[in-house]
C-alpha cells in the first residue's frame, strides 16, 4: 500500500487516504499556529512521563532536547511541514522520531490527539486573552489621556441621535472606558474555565498508565485538572465563551467606530482624523475617508459569524470527540486576529482624534438641551414632575414656532405666563452650557465627578 | 388634538401619534413581564425620594401604598392595561396618578425611562438567573442519582460515533454534570455584571437633583452602582452575556438530547423512555417518538437566534439610548422560557430513562474496544507507543478478516506472531469488559474514580 | 388510563403524556395561525377522497360542510381550542368528528400530519409572499411619488459618509426603488419552490391508497406536485429561502431607516418627520425622536435571528420528519409580522418625510463635491486620469489651507499654475451644483435620466 | 512626504498612511483571487474607452496588450505583489503603468474602484455558481448511479429516527437528488441578479464621460446594466443571496453526512466506507472514523457564519459605498471553498458507499413497519381511519408484550379478535417487506415509481 506507513494510525488500514480527503481533512493550514503550544505541552508531558517512570529519564531528556531543537527550527522558519502528516502534532512527532530515533515514539504514551489538541488550544487562548487584555488596557490609557484633556469640553449628549442634554467629551470617552473594563472582566472570568488541564483524558476514557496529571498542570501553570475524561475531550465551552466575549467587545468597538465616523462628517464636524489614519478615493480627488473605522465596524459581522459558526458546529454532537470540532480553529484564530487588529486601529484613532471644541459647543447651544434641567427646576419649586415636563414641552413648542433653537430668549414674564412658579433664579437654567455642570452625582457628567472617575481609573490602570 | 394628552411627553407635540406607529412601537406585548420588577424598582425609588427630601414623606408613603395596591391588582389579574400608553412603565404611572392624584406625578422625579427600563431588566435577569441555576442543580441531582445506580454499568464509549473504549454509564452521565457546573459558573459570573444599579443615570447624563443612589442599590440588593450615566443607559452587555451563557447551555442540552434520541433508536437500543415522555404518530399506529427531546434539540436554533439577533441590534449604535434597544426584550424572554422549558423536559428524561444494561454490554464486547489497552500493555513491556499502536492495528485487521469483532479469540502463540513481547499476563487485556476498570486516574472511568467524583458532586450539591 | 383516548395516536400507549411534556410539545400557541390554510387544504383533500372513491360522496360532502362551519366558528372567534389536542390540526379533526360523527374520522385517510403541516405552511407562505410584495409595491409607489417631486432637488451624495459628489434626492430615492424591485423578484423566485403540493407523501413513504395528487394540486392552485415523499416531508428549504429573502429586505429597510435617522438629526437637518411619526421622552420635554425608524433598524436583528435560528434547527437532521421541524413556525411568523410592520412604518415615513431643500443644497456647496468632474474635465483635455486626480487633489489641499470649502474661488491663472490644460471653459466645472446634471448616462443622476427611470418604474408599477 | 506618491489618491494628503492602518485596511490577502476577473473587466473597459473615443485606439490596444501580459505573469506566478498598493486593482494598474507608460494611467478613466470591485465580484460569483452547479450535477450523477443499483434494496424509513415504514434505498437517495435540484435552481435564480453590469456607476453618481455601458455588458456576457448608480455601488444583495443559497446547500450536505455517519456506526451497520475515505486514531489502533463527513457536517457552521457575518456587515449602512463592504470577500471566498470541498467529499462518499443490504432488510423486519399499511387495509374495508389507527395501535401493544417485533405471528382469529373486518386477504399486509411496493403513487417508494423518477432524472441530467 502506497504511503501506508506515513500515518500514525495506518496499522488496520489497507488503502491509503484518498488525496481529496487528505487535503479536505488536513488542518495544517490553521493549526500551525498551535506550534509553540504543542511543543510547550509536549515538553511538560515528557518530563512527567520521565518522572513517573513511564519512560526512562534519558528518554525524557532526549525527547525534551529534541522538542527544543524543533522549536528553534520553527522559530527560524526552518521547520519542514509535511502536508501528508495531517496536522501539526503529527508533524512534530515525526520530526522528533527522525531526530532522536525510536524514543521519540514514546512521547505519545498515555496521550491522544484528543486531549493534546484541547490542551494546545487552551494554552493558545490563555496567551491571547492576556494579549487582548493588554491591548484593552492600552486603549483605556488613551481614553483616559484624552478624557483628562476634555473635562470641560462640552458636547451635545444624544439619545435617538437627537440632541438631548449637554455632556462633556470626557464623560463620553469614559463611557467606553467602562465598556472596556467589562470586556476585561469578562475575559478574566472566561480564563477561569480555560485554566483547566485536560491531559490524561486520553482519547475519551483516561489512560491505564499511572500518569501524574497534577504535575503537568503545575508545570504548565494551570489552576486545576479536568474532572471527567469524556467531558474533557468533548468540551469547547471555553472557546465559545471566549468568542462570545470577543463579540461583545467588537460590538463596543463598532459603536465607537460609528460615533467617530459620525463626528468626522462634514455635518457633525466634531472631530478630525489625521491623514495618516484615513485613505482617499481612486476617483474623487478631494476625499479623505475614515476607512479603518469603517472596517472595524464591518468586521464586527465577521466576529459574530465566528461565534455563531462554532455554536452551530457544536450543536447536537454526541459525546465524545467528533472531527467536527476541528472547525473550532478557523473561527477562533480569525476572531482573535480581527479583534487585535481592530483594537490597534481604534487605539490609534482615540489617540490621534483632533477635537473641534467650537463645533461641539455650537451643538450644545442649539436644540433645547436645557429643557430637562428647567423641568427639574420646577420640580424643586414643588411642581409634580409630569406637570413640569408638560409645561416645558409647551415652552419648547412655542420657541420652535418663533424660530428659536434654545430657551434663553424668553423673558421672565413670558415664562411666568407658562407657569407661575418661575422666579428670578431661573436664569442660569436657561443656559444650556450650564447644564452639564449641574449633574453632580456619581456617574453624572459634572467636571468634578468626571475628574473623580478619571483618577480612580488611572489608579486602577496603574496596577498593571 | 385627539388623544394629545395621553402621552407623558406630548407637551411639544402638535399631532397625535399615527395608529400604525402606535402599534408598531408599543412594547406592551412583551414588557408586561417586567411588571413586578417595575413596581419593585419604583418603590425603592420613591422611598429614596422621600428620605432625600425630594418629595415629602407623605407623598412617598402614598406612592408606595399606591404601587403596592397596583401590584395586587396585577397579581389578581385586575390591572387594566391601556395600549395607548406605550409601555408598562407608563401604564403603572398613569394608574398611580389615577389612584393617588397629582402626587403620583412625582414618582418620575429624577428618573427617565432609560434608566428605569435597564433597572427593571436587570432585576428580571437576576431573578431568572437564580431560577435557571435552580433548574440546573435539579438536573444535576437527577444525573447524580442515575450515575450512582450505574457505576458498574458498562457501555461503549464513542469517538466519531464509532465505538472507541468502554466507559461506564455513570461516567457518561457525569460528563453532563460537569457541563452543567460550568453553565452555573458562567451564569454566576454574568450575575456580577447584572448586579449594578443604574438608577440616577437619568436619560443619559445623570440628574441635577440630589438623589441617593447607594440607598436605592442597597434596598434592591445590588452590589454596586453604575459609574457612567451615558454607559449605564446604553449598556446591554449583561443581556448579551446572559444570552451567550444560555446558548452554550442549550448546546449542552442539544448534545444530551441527541444522545438519548440515538440511544432509544431500535439500532442502539441502550435506553427506553416511558410512554409519558413520548408521543405517537397521527398516521403510523406503532410509533413512539422522543418528541420532547427533538424539540429541545430543535429549540437550540431558537436560542442561538436570540443571541445573534440582539448582537445585531446592538451593533454600531451611537451612544446613548436608541429605541433599537427595545428589541432586547423579545429575544431575552423567548430564550429564558425556551431554556427553562427545555431544562424541565431534560430533567424528566434523565430521571425516567430506563437503561438496558444488556444491550450496552453487548456493544462493549464487539468493536475491538480493548485495542488501546492492549497497546498500552505493550508500552509497559517497553515497546514504543507508535510501534505498539501499529502492531495492534494489524492484529485488528487480521481479526476483522476472520470475521471476529474482538480480540479475545487469539491464542498467545498467534499474538506472539505479531509481537514477541506478548506474555502470559496479556489475557485480561483481551477482555474489553475489563478496560473501563483500568482507567484508574482522576477523571478516568474506573468505578472507584467515578464513585469519588459522585461523592464530591453530591457534597457540592448539598450546599444549596 | 386517564385521558388515554384524547390523543389520535394513543392506541399503543399505556400512559398518558406528562403534563410538562404536553405543554412543552404543544404548538397551539403559534400554529393557530395555520387555521384557515388547514381548512382550505382539508377541503381539497376531502373532495379528492370523494371523487377518488376512497370515501363516499356523501361523506366528502359532510366533511366539507363540517369544515366550512368550523371555519365560520373560527372567524367568529367561537372555535373552542383544546390544549390537550396538541395542535391545530387535531383540534379541527376532533371538532369535525364531534360535528359530523364517525365520518369525520375518514378525513385523515391517506394523509399524515407530516404532509399536512408542510402543505399548510406552503399555503401560508404563499399568502404572505403576496402580502409582502403588495406592501413593497406600495412603498415603491411612495418612493416614486416623492422622487417625481425631487428630480431637481440637489443633495450631497456620500461615500464613507463623507460628501462625495452631488446627486439628486430623486436619484437617491430611486436607489431604494431598485432594492425593493430585487426583493420582489427574489420573493417571486422563492414562490416557485413554495408552489409544490406535498399531500400524498404520507408520513414519509407515500400511501397505498389510490389518491389523485394532481387534482388536489389543481384545486389549491399549486404549480406542481412533490417528486419524492421522503424529501417532501423533510423539506423546509422554502421557509429558509423565504427567511433569507426577508433578511435581505430588512437589511434594505435598515439602511433607509439609518439614512432618515441621520437626515433628521440637527446636524444633517435634511429632512423632518411629522409629529405623528415620532415619539417623545418621558424625561426631556424638548425631544422628538424618530423611534419607529430606530425600531425598524433594531428589528433587523430579530429577522436575522429568525433566519439563523431555523438554519441551525435544520442542520444535520436525518431524514425524514423530525419534531425539531416544528420550530419552523416561531421564526417564520415572527419574521413575517416584523417585516410587514416595518414596511408599513417605512412607507408612512417615505410618504410624510418633509425635505429641506436649502439644507441639502448647502451640503452640496461645501466639501469639494465638484472635484471629480474637474478631474474628468482635464481627462477630456488629454491629461491621463491618474495625473488629473493628483492635480485636483493638490488643488483641494491648497483650498483647504485657505479655509475654502469648494473650488469656486480659484482664478483661472491660479488654476493654470496647477495645470496648463485648464482653459476658459473650466468655469462651470468649478460649480458643484452643476455636477449632478452632467452625469447623463444610464443609471446616472442627471434629471433627464432620473425622469426616464421614474417613468419606466411608474409603468412597471401600474401593471399591478 | 515619505511614500506619498505610492497611493493613487495621495494628492490631497500630507501624511503617509500609518503602517498599522496600512496593514489593517489592505485587502491583498483575499482580493488576489479577483485577479483574473479584474483583468477581464479592465480589458472590456479599455476596449470601450477606445471605441468611444475617450482614449485613442492605440492607447486602448497598448492597455489591452499590457493587461494580457500581466495576466500571463500572474498565471506563471511571476506577478510582483506590492503590499503598499492596498489592493489587487491598484497593483494591476501600477504594473500596467510601469509596463506601458502614462497611457496606463488612462485605464481608470470613467471608472472608480467602487464600480470596479463590484464588477469583479460579480464575475467571480458567476464563475463560482457555474462551478458549484457542475459539482452538484456530478453528485446527482453518483446518486442516480447508486439509486439505479438499489431500486429493490429495502431499508427502514425513519421519522424521529424511529423506524416508521419501509422504503427503498433508491428512494432515500433520490430525496437528496431533489434537494440538489432545488439548490441548482436557487443558484440559477441568484444568477439573474448577479448578471447585471455595474460599470459606469463611477464612485456613486455615474460619470460625465460618454461611456458605452451596453457595449461593456455585452463583451462581458452580462444580461443587463444596473439602473441606478447609487444602488449599483452599494449593492451586495447578490453576494448575500448566494451565501444564503450556499447555506441551504450545506444544510443538505450536513443531513446526508449525518445519515452516512449513522449508517456506518456499529449499531446501524447499513453501510461501510472504504479505508481511503476514513481516518484512524493516534491512540486507538482499531478505529476507522468517517472524518471527512464529520468535517462536512462541522463546516456547515462555518458557512452559516459567513452568511450571518455579511448580513451583519451590511446592516444599517448609509448609501452609498462604505469601506465596511470590503468585508464581503472573506466570507464569500471562505464559503465558496468550503462548499466546493464538501461537495467533492460527499460525492466521493456517495460513489464509494458500500451498502449492506442484509442489515437494512433486518431493520425492515423488526419495528412494526407494516402497521400503517394494515390500518389502510382496514380503511379499505370501510373502517374510519381514526378507528383503524386505534385498532392497530392496540395490536402493536399486544405484540410488544409478547416480545414480538412485528405483526406476522398473529393468526387471523387473533386479528379478528381486534377487529371483525380482518379477512383472509390480510396476510400480505402482515409482511413488512411488502409495504414499500404498495406505495405506487407519484413520489412514493414503489420500485416502478422510483424507476420512473430515476429515468426522468437521468434524462434531465443528460441535458448538461
Amino acid at each position: 500500500m502506497k504511503g501506508k506507513n506515513s500515518k500514525p494510525w495506518s496499522g488496520r488500514f489497507e488503502q491509503s487516504t484518498d488525496p481529496v480527503v487528505e487535503s479536505f481533512t488536513s488542518s495544517l493550514g490553521f493549526d500551525e499556529r498551535l506550534f509553540p503550544y504543542d511543543i510547550q505541552g509536549s515538553i511538560a508531558h515528557a518530563r512527567m512521563l520521565g518522572s513517573s517512570g513511564l519512560i526512562t529519564n534519558e528518554e525524557a531528556e532526549a525527547i525534551i532536547n529534541g522538542l527544543e531543537e524543533i522549536r528553534e527550527e520553527w522559530e527560524m522558519g526552518r521547520f519542514p511541514l509535511d502536508e501528508s502528516l495531517e496536522d501539526i502534532h503529527m508533524n512534530i512527532e515525526a520530526r522528533l522520531i527522525k531526530k532522536i530515533g525510536p524514543a521519540g515514539g514514546k512521547l505519545h504514551t498515555a496521550r491522544s490527539r484528543n486531549d493534546q489538541v484541547t490542551l494546545d488550544l487552551r494554552l493558545c487562548i490563555r496567551y491571547e486573552i492576556y494579549e487582548i487584555i493588554r491591548k484593552l488596557r492600552s486603549a483605556q490609557g488613551k481614553l483616559l489621556a484624552s478624557a483628562r484633556n476634555h473635562i470641560h469640553t462640552l458636547m451635545p449628549g444624544y439619545t435617538h441621535l437627537q440632541r438631548a442634554q449637554p455632556v462633556t467629551f470626557a464623560h463620553h470617552l469614559m463611557a467606553y472606558f467602562e465598556m472596556f473594563s467589562r470586556d476585561i472582566q469578562r475575559l478574566e472570568d472566561c480564563l477561569r474555565r480555560v485554566q483547566v488541564m485536560p491531559l490524561g483524558s486520553g482519547a475519551l476514557s483516561g489512560t491505564c498508565l499511572p500518569v501524574d496529571r497534577e504535575a503537568v498542570a503545575e508545570e504548565l501553570g494551570f489552576d486545576s485538572i479536568s474532572s471527567n475524561s469524556l467531558d474533557a475531550v468533548s468540551d469547547r465551552d471555553y472557546a465559545l465563551e471566549f468568542l462570545a466575549g470577543l463579540s461583545i467587545l467588537m460590538m463596543h468597538l463598532s459603536r465607537l467606530a460609528e460615533e467617530i465616523i459620525l463626528w468626522t462628517t462634514a455635518e457633525f464636524g466634531f472631530c478630525e482624523l489625521p491623514d495618516s489614519l484615513c485613505t482617499g478615493s481612486s476617483l474623487m480627488p478631494q476625499k479623505k475617508n475614515p476607512d479603518p473605522l469603517e472596517l472595524v465596524r464591518g468586521k464586527t459581522g465577521r466576529v459574530y459569524g465566528c461565534l455563531i459558526g462554532l455554536l452551530v458546529t457544536m450543536k447536537a454532537l454526541p459525546l465524545s470527540y467528533n472531527r467536527d470540532m476541528q472547525e473550532d480553529k478557523g473561527p477562533l484564530f480569525d476572531a482573535i486576529d480581527t479583534v487585535k487588529g481592530s483594537l490597534s486601529v481604534i487605539t490609534l484613532c482615540i489617540e490621534n482624534l483632533k477635537v473641534k471644541e467650537d463645533r461641539m459647543l455650537q451643538g450644545v447651544m442649539h436644540g433645547f438641551l436645557e429643557a430637562t434641567d428647567l423641568a427639574e427646576y420646577l420640580v424643586q419649586k414643588g411642581v409634580p414632575f409630569r406637570d413640569a415636563h408638560n409645561i416645558i414641552g409647551r415652552l419648547v413648542l412655542d420657541a420652535t414656532k418663533r424660530g428659536w433653537t434654545n430657551l434663553s430668549s424668553f423673558s421672565l414674564d413670558e415664562l411666568k405666563g407658562f407657569c407661575s412658579h418661575f422666579g428670578n433664579d431661573v436664569m442660569p437654567y436657561l443656559r444650556p452650557e450650564k447644564a452639564a455642570y449641574r449633574k453632580n452625582i456619581q456617574g453624572g457628567t459634572s467636571p468634578s465627578r468626571i475628574e473623580e472617575a478619571i483618577k480612580k481609573a488611572e489608579k486602577d490602570l496603574r496596577k498593571y
